[in-house]
């Protein structure tokens, strides 16, 4: 089986989703700047995996920072290994989570001697991939629950091993449930420009043995409509304190789907995922990406020059559309603001 | 200006849609198997483009028909010309429409000689195409009103001079708009998986100076959420007699997206789409395409082998949904199965 992310001696292991599914080619990066850019140009992608990313890259850009002659360059040298990890990708919460979480360990580590800070530092980047995975498979445990046998699941995006540290969110509420001996038939939007449901959702689910059929983002409604579709199941990058979750651009859209026909819509992912510094989903910051990636496939141009192209990578989904937030600590259902807020407490 | 489609001395001359909007490429078609490979290989698509392309076919299959030597062999070539250009596509109502006029045509020519049928048989091709363009510029006349000054306005899929004789119907409402001198912003729904948007409709509003942006069909609703599209504009393929419509896969996702926005969902189209011997949605034929279209785009392979893909090429979008029906006839309101019946008694 696949690995998404690994610690190595050399460096970070990880696999080039941007080749998937046609070819299986890790690279291994031992400089925190490579880590910056392989997160950035979404070499790996999927907002726990980028945390556990970011927390690796923390940890190598230690080993360069204690390269400094004073405690003060040092520390300087980390917090710039930290902003320059932080300024990636603006929406996914994970990041931020996962580099604070390094943050506090080091400061956490006091006056140890520089190579047990870094062996330190490395063992905490790795608790925290570690952690990521067990997180996933409670999501699974508490989500499964939710799924019913002989079910057509739909789902957005890509929210499965590649996404996580491994197992993943949304496609480990579907595992756990195919894992139970449930009869599923999942569908997998394309996820239109990165295609991330077309190359890496369908990739996962064949090599797992779950049935999946592949459709575009405009066919959802369509299967819906004829009931095929008993579910949806998707990830997260942020969720709002009142419940509304920002996620991969669409997701919005397969959720008010879900309400016109009655058809339960259900957010998973670790609780961390929850930014309770954001009362609702109107503050979450939407990257903009490239144009490139609606205008060209590969090297094969879609568009006609000089049109004007958008290229939201995210959206928001309100609370109201959502039927329940399937997290490591359990399941909050509305109103998320009370749900969200026990489970925060436990 | 480019050109949909025309009839020449030599055969029927159309544009190769499939090569837009990098390369302008036009084909002379002398064989009516020609033409109906054509239809189904999507060289030329839109429902009352292939209607005038059918329509063509018949008449160029009648010379072939005319070489053979007895009366009644003629006519069963005819039939079988009929027949072959039916069976190309199985949705769009004006295909049917235009061959059963070629047939009432050549049913009322009786017994002039051969050389006049054939004459008279292109001409009625010709004034298919002909009325084709007229009809699109009442539809325009007609729906430019609906379209406020300063309006964003979200089309899916190409219903424009591409799809038609020329001008086109949502297209041609949005160009008729334009034309009057309103400054409108047009999304244009990139269409996956043939990508009718991102390719024919961006490069037809271009050529034409009317702003447009291509966006995925996962992003249409944020873009409704924020504010940026005030009217929705969509051909038809088939308006059953209540209403409900069969266009493009992804119109039916757009209008309940504009419903939960109370955004107006437009339809266009020849009053000819609709097909009074269907009393609602539920009978329209769904053409289920081949699995290429989306597991590849040219030579680039998307999914991985051995997954599932559909790939229905429409839906049906249900009458409680749409605001107005645009025809050349006039525009009628619901409940359609009045306003349609009022406008089809006239």
């Amino acid at each position: 089986m696949f690995k998404t992310i690994e610690w190595t001696p050399d460096g970070v292991l990880m696999l080039d989703q941007r080749l998937l599914p046609l070819e299986e080619v890790y690279v291994t990066l031992a400089d925190y700047r490579e880590v910056a850019t392989a997160i950035r140009d979404m070499l790996i992608r999927g907002a726990p995996a980028i945390g556990v990313a970011a927390a690796m890259g923390v940890a190598i850009g230690l080993r360069e920072a204690a390269r400094e002659t004073t405690e003060e360059a040092r520390a300087a040298r980390f917090e710039d290994v930290c902003q320059h990890l932080a300024a990636t990708r603006p929406t996914a919460v994970n990041l931020f989570w996962a580099i604070d979480r390094m943050r506090r360990k080091f400061a956490s580590l006091g006056r140890l001697d520089w190579a047990e800070r870094v062996a330190a530092m490395e063992q905490e980047a790795v608790a925290i991939h570690q952690e990521d995975v067990e997180c996933c498979r409670r999501i699974g445990r508490h989500g499964q629950a939710l799924i019913a046998d002989n079910s057509g699941v739909l789902t957005h995006c890509n929210a499965g091993a590649l996404a996580t540290g491994g197992y993943g969110t949304a496609l480990g509420v579907i595992r756990a449930a195919a894992e139970n001996g449930k009869r599923l038939h999942v569908f997998a939007d394309e996820t239109r420009p990165y295609l991330q449901g077309a190359r890496l959702t369908a990739w996962e689910l064949h090599q797992l043995g779950v049935p999946v059929s592949v459709i575009t983002d405009n066919m959802s409604g369509h299967f819906m409509a004829r009931g095929e579709i008993q579910a949806v199941v998707v990830g997260a990058d942020r969720i709002a304190a009142n419940g509304d979750t920002a996620n991969k651009i669409g997701t919005f859209m397969v959720a008010v789907l879900a309400a016109y026909h009655h058809i339960p819509f259900y957010v998973a992912a670790p609780f961390s995922t929850v930014d309770f510094t954001m009362s609702s989903g109107r503050g979450i910051p939407i990257e903009e990406r490239n144009p490139r990636e609606v205008t060209h496939l590969r090297e094969t141009q879609l568009t006609p020059d000089g049109v004007g192209i958008r290229n939201p990578a995210f959206d928001v989904t309100p609370n109201h559309l959502i039927t329940a937030i399937i997290t490591d600590q359990g399941v909050a259902r509305p109103p998320f603001v009370e749900s969200l807020g026990r489970l925060h407490a436990l």
